[in-house]
């Protein structure tokens, strides 16, 4: 079976399918980010991952908001994408012999899992706005911008010190 | 088989490892590029994919002169981010009946793996520059730069035209 329904003909189409995908992938980020968060040992980066799992736990409701506002099933589909950058993240801990590396190592886990879904929100909110639901692209802008603040956060946290640490 | 080394003990490890990695990444875009260009209809998305699929044959000579220039193991280890990435960007031309729907999600998919060589280039950058090597730092760079230029101009082909089209 295919990843996308054959019944792809209209933009809406698209985001529902885009839709149910990001669904998918908060869920996974869900049960991967206590693991990630447990493997830390910098208290701050376990800390960020901690508050970042109560983000993405956050991230989930607004995404049925949407399902619900637009009619649309509330279902999750396979993400090969995710299930990757997952699979690489989970990697590390078991292999990575150095703690200071291995934070190095789960900050450019976390990075990848963010970007994705940054370039998944980026497309559903500009597909959401061509759409005409403002009120859509509203509601996941919110989602979009924590990532993007995650992903600074983290960036801060490997550049101002894990990795002068990994390095040493 | 872990997609780890068991002997990442060092910085220096998980450096040679993410690049290892990456050189996988762009060797497989290399082979995606030209089918996304096929698929394309939008004539400047086309142009796009294959402008930079060329950028993308031009990135592997820079990771391999990284290779020679660290006296590192010049092989690819398999990264199923990409895969899964690469996955989700085949599938929709098999199932996307409408042709601007199609250029919308392939814009999409193909910001998925720009945003995942952003996140990895970025990291390998700061790696490089912790462990005393600017000058690798640099040849990185390059294609970082290249990466999120075209990271743009996929986003304003899509705001700009591709989306409006799509929803039409």
């Amino acid at each position: 079976m295919g990843l996308f329904s054959k019944d792809i003909k209209t933009m809406n189409d698209l985001f529902q399918h885009q839709l149910q995908d990001i669904y998918y992938a908060e869920q996974q980020l869900v049960k991967a980010l206590p693991k990630m968060a447990d493997k830390a040992t910098d208290q701050q980066l376990k800390q960020d991952f901690l508050l970042h799992l109560d983000e993405t736990k956050g991230h989930v409701k607004p995404l049925e908001q949407v399902f619900q506002s637009c009619g649309m099933k509330m279902k999750a589909v396979d993400c090969p994408a995710i299930d990757g950058i997952i699979e690489e993240a989970n990697e590390p801990a078991s292999v990575v012999a150095d703690k200071s590396v291995l934070d190095a190592a789960l900050i450019n886990a976390a990075q990848a899992a963010e970007h994705y879904e940054i370039v998944r929100y980026g497309s559903l909110i500009a597909w959401a706005r061509q759409l005409g639901r403002s009120d859509v692209a509203g509601l996941l802008q919110k989602t979009l911008d924590e990532e993007k603040v995650t992903d600074r956060k983290l960036t801060t946290l490997a550049e101002g010190r894990v990795n002068m640490r990994a390095a040493s």
